[in-house]
């Protein structure tokens, strides 16, 4: 039995029953997926203040989600907000759709794009890209142009624009697969494809969400046998292995309990 | 259920139970992996021309294992020999040691080093890590000088090896993960760490033979579920799509049935 | 006349005089520096989720600088922390210690390495280089293991180390110059080198604080003829640029008045 | 008097006197150039089964040639199958064309494109030139949609067709230089040159069949000297330096009589 | 009191009360910046001979201008040709366009394209970018396709044709900010803006004459303060340092009195 | 028959006969070369403004040497100053020791390192290897401590130094080849060899001065049939292309009478 929160880092709860019927179809059998979203914070991450406020956002859930004793949480943006902190911060199992659908990417295809949502995402996602090292496969990282409130408003439109630029980017830039920069158009699709509207055949699409979330149950059975021996050297150090009484501080900031 | 072909590239069994037994215990609920070895070939496929023999008894395996009715092939050596051969030429997914646990790694450490059995490996496993696009956080490539047949002889003195070299890897090169570059290393400090041989608490073991068993249950999962949609288009198409009458004859010419 | 505010990102005033009599010889006639620190949050940013918390003191701080009139904003941190967020929110040139002076390292020597504190900064440097994509010079990042407190309380030390540090990482990794990864190595090694210690003659010294206060000069400069025309398009858009009514939410929940 | 063969790793000798007559007329006097061709095997090594089985005749005709008494062979593919594995089963140079005229290809202009047959050997020219190092003046590798077999039936329309595409690439992707990546393609359009149709005045071309022969002449005099001083220590060292017997074996797998 | 040598190094007046016109209004207060020219030497740089020849004459100018008591020289054109001998030679910061304002780029955006005047240009700035280890976040280098005497005559056609180019460029490519990679592209432009022509909203323009002089300003101010410690060690060493005599014999070659 | 002008670009012919007698043996039948020298200019190009007067006489002597109706020119310096600016110049190819030996590496080993004369050269060797596109595979640019003139005065001991310091080199950095980054080097260990003295056994050689000579010898060959097609459009391009007038006055400057 593998219990893995999803957060989608959004104010409110408009997105979950579309991650939930998009994802539930790829889990196994014994894996059960939480949808959580944020109470309070901003409404999208999508700038980098809006970003950064909700990066806190996460980090509470992350201590939450590892307190009820989820094996694994999956940050639900492609900017994989707050990844490195969580990671910093609790001992279950943290991915980012973005990390884990570029680092897989070669075996879907010689090379991909990122087709995100708009323009503002696209430096950020080249930037991760680099911080990851997953850029060498990169053909481009390019937008449909569509914001998350509305997205949510037309699932069909954000999926029929999405695969068409999709198989016009694979097209213009040599791409064999294309992942979605966007965990919301990643649903649309997926969605679509579920209520039987056209897939692309002209391009391998990667469903981040769904590769974060088995991603996630593989890190979690590793996780049980004590096999995801994650490295606490430094990068990846809590600050409690440095000092307590500051790590302490810094949960009490955060509005946490001390964790690790 | 999900069924597993673990194929050790070497000709006969003798490594079969101890990748066995260094694998089982990682294996999720419902998972079984059977491990295979070749019955003629090269001993080993340390060098170009034995590996490249090699390789042509792997794709055989590829194929005897599609039709057999696996899940997902893996390939036992960190060379991932054959590996974009195979995936051309079944449907199954094929996974390489040394392509996952490198993709994979930036989640256990910041940066990696591969540490491998002997120096006629260290440019290959280099050459490698450029095709799959992850040397950008590969501090180095190094061996521990130790060949196939000896290491098989004194498991626990390669384990005792391996374990040193990688601290001293660590130190030397800025690595927080040491990925082992041989899977018959992996499996000999798999095995002593089950008997309860010291670890090393220096540096994050990452154990390709783990990763890859467990990225195979992973993409069999979503091969079950329609979720592992690889690119067809270029790099991975099989000779077929292009003209069945020439994928024919190539598939008499290797020995076996007409694939896909 | 030119007024820029540089921010120490540490809680309490401690820093304060250091940097201000190591930075104060270096203006240029007519430039005033005002010193700041935080009056809450983590006591040094130097985890992920203390830098992380630090960030959202330092964009409070940001926009107040800029409605108290100041014409640049410099981040006293080698961790560049809330560059970017910074640079969304307000109009006055913010400028980062790391990129500024890795910008511009080619002009002192061939190559550099950056020497900073600890070993938890070493990977986050090392990952600002490359977003920043400056790490084509970089020779290494490297480290003298002092923590922020610690420093505070033998700076002749802090400067001793360093200066023996960076004659090593310089003959070792081949760098011509070395960067000082931290602001306070740098104060304590220039503060020593006004006092009449002994400057290192082997490697030249690029000191972060100064190059950034300078070309904060130079940007206010620039900003006041028209000539520091920043894109607004994407990387650097506001909020509000696309939504008003959000970027408002933003401000209200970061604290501040409503901004650019 | 210097002996070279050239291999056409084609079954059967359709192509022969095609790469004959357009080789022979760049060769310096005194060189005799033999063009081969397999008796077995797969007709074209176009798909990587293809190409892996097609590796194994070259293997042993490339022992063979040795065995003939030529001072180098060349492998008269673009995709330079078996290149690394020929090196390390004989002592004359073994020649690939890719590797060979993009090594050289700064000579003739600042930046080049490679122009392939099909959408297949893309990747893999790609792949190739990672391997090499060779990608950094590397444009795009690009295709004009031919396969060998119908190459052979329509020579001047695959030279146009070359030509034209030739054009548009180095425009589009502003290379100053064109390297035909694949034989077939260099051959057609070399004959139709000294058949006197139309050249190209827009781009620099480089044919690497004759790039090939040229360094294939070089290296067999530098082996004469004593100054093609190959390194046998890692990359290619045969395996015969590191284990006699199990060399012995392999080369009876291979079906050739012992080599180095 | 800032005093900065602005070479133009081209042979005559003719631009330089161009140069003056669009730098004096960016200066800061207490700065004055003489416009030099050749008297003898090459009209231009354009080619690789007329470039070198002119470098000649730059690092005459260079000299005279140390011993002039100029506090900084700029050399005047988008191919810093010179810059590294003239570091070499004199004292004094030397700052070329190209490098300054490539290496300042990200805080005018993400990513930065270099828009030239010609198509021989194209691949020297390529080149010195790769020198530079600036390359990393320029999307492009194209160039407008005017030389350098007919700009002079048409100052407002070639500031309108880089004005659409630029935008084209940013959209095209993707940047964000557009360098100007010619002094005299820059100064039509900058005049054209001075004089209340349209500029573009869609790019931000990076003016790389003005980004000199600033730095130029800024470097004179450090190494007033001693703070400008450019390291001696190798690839700025003077020739003196090595041996005297040489570097007194190569002072007379170049026609100057011996320097440092 | 071909006949190559080797350029020493020393002033005086001190190391005239030296090179003679070490490339001498290794041209092929029918190619004479003649070791030119410089009557003007500096003794040594080692420095930046002493390698620019330099290649000034660099350039003379390729016209001269295309005058007296040489097949080739060879620069005879591993900085290979002066390579783009006579390939502007001339019409006979013209080669450089570093672009050639470090292009064609990968045939003597996996990966190589340049070991060259005194700590002025290695960041300049550094330089033209990213301008070459050839670092990919350099392990490291490191130097013996040698300045040409004394190397003159003892070749047996320069030649003793470099063949220690390469097997360490080779060890420490992982390289299977070295290449001599100076051609005193090149000939004082080459002479050395034939003086049979000990050669190194731990790594592959390569002599740069016999690299650069034989592939003159191939151009010259190529270029006799039409085959080496230089591009003429950009990088290569000779001023005459664009403008004879202004070309004519670039010669009389240089001191030559016009060329291409």
């Amino acid at each position: 039995m593998t219990r893995i929160c999803f957060l989608n880092p959004f104010c409110g709860d408009r997105a979950d029953s579309l991650i939930e019927e998009t994802v539930s179809p790829y889990l196994r059998n014994g894996t059960t997926v939480d949808v959580w979203h944020h109470k309070t914070g901003p409404d999208f991450p999508d700038y980098y203040v809006s970003k950064h406020l909700t990066e806190v956002e996460i980090m509470r859930s992350a201590v939450a989600a590892e307190r009820a004793g989820y094996d694994a949480f999956v940050i639900g943006c492609s900017y994989d907000p707050g990844l490195t902190q969580c990671r910093e911060l609790v001992n279950i199992p943290v991915v980012g759709p973005l990390e884990s659908s570029t680092a897989l990417a070669r075996s879907f295809g010689h090379r991909y794009s990122v087709l995100t949502d708009h323009h503002k995402a696209v430096p950020e996602l080249e930037d991760r890209l680099r911080v990851y090292g997953t850029s060498a496969n990169c053909r481009s990282v390019r937008a449909i142009d569509w914001f998350g409130s509305d997205m949510l408003l037309d699932l069909d439109a954000v999926a029929d624009d999405a695969r068409a630029k999709a198989d016009e980017v694979a097209e213009r830039d040599g791409a064999e697969a294309i992942i979605w920069g966007c965990t919301l158009i990643a649903a649309a699709y997926e969605r679509a494809v579920l209520q039987g509207r056209p897939e692309t055949s002209q391009v391998a699409i990667i469903n981040p969400n769904v590769v974060a979330v088995k991603v996630a149950e593989m890190f979690a059975d590793m996780q049980a046998v004590g096999q995801y021996r994650m490295s606490r050297k430094s990068y990846y150090q809590p600050q409690s292995h440095h000092d307590q009484e500051s790590a302490d501080q810094i949960a009490a900031l955060l509005g946490v309990d001390p964790v690790i």
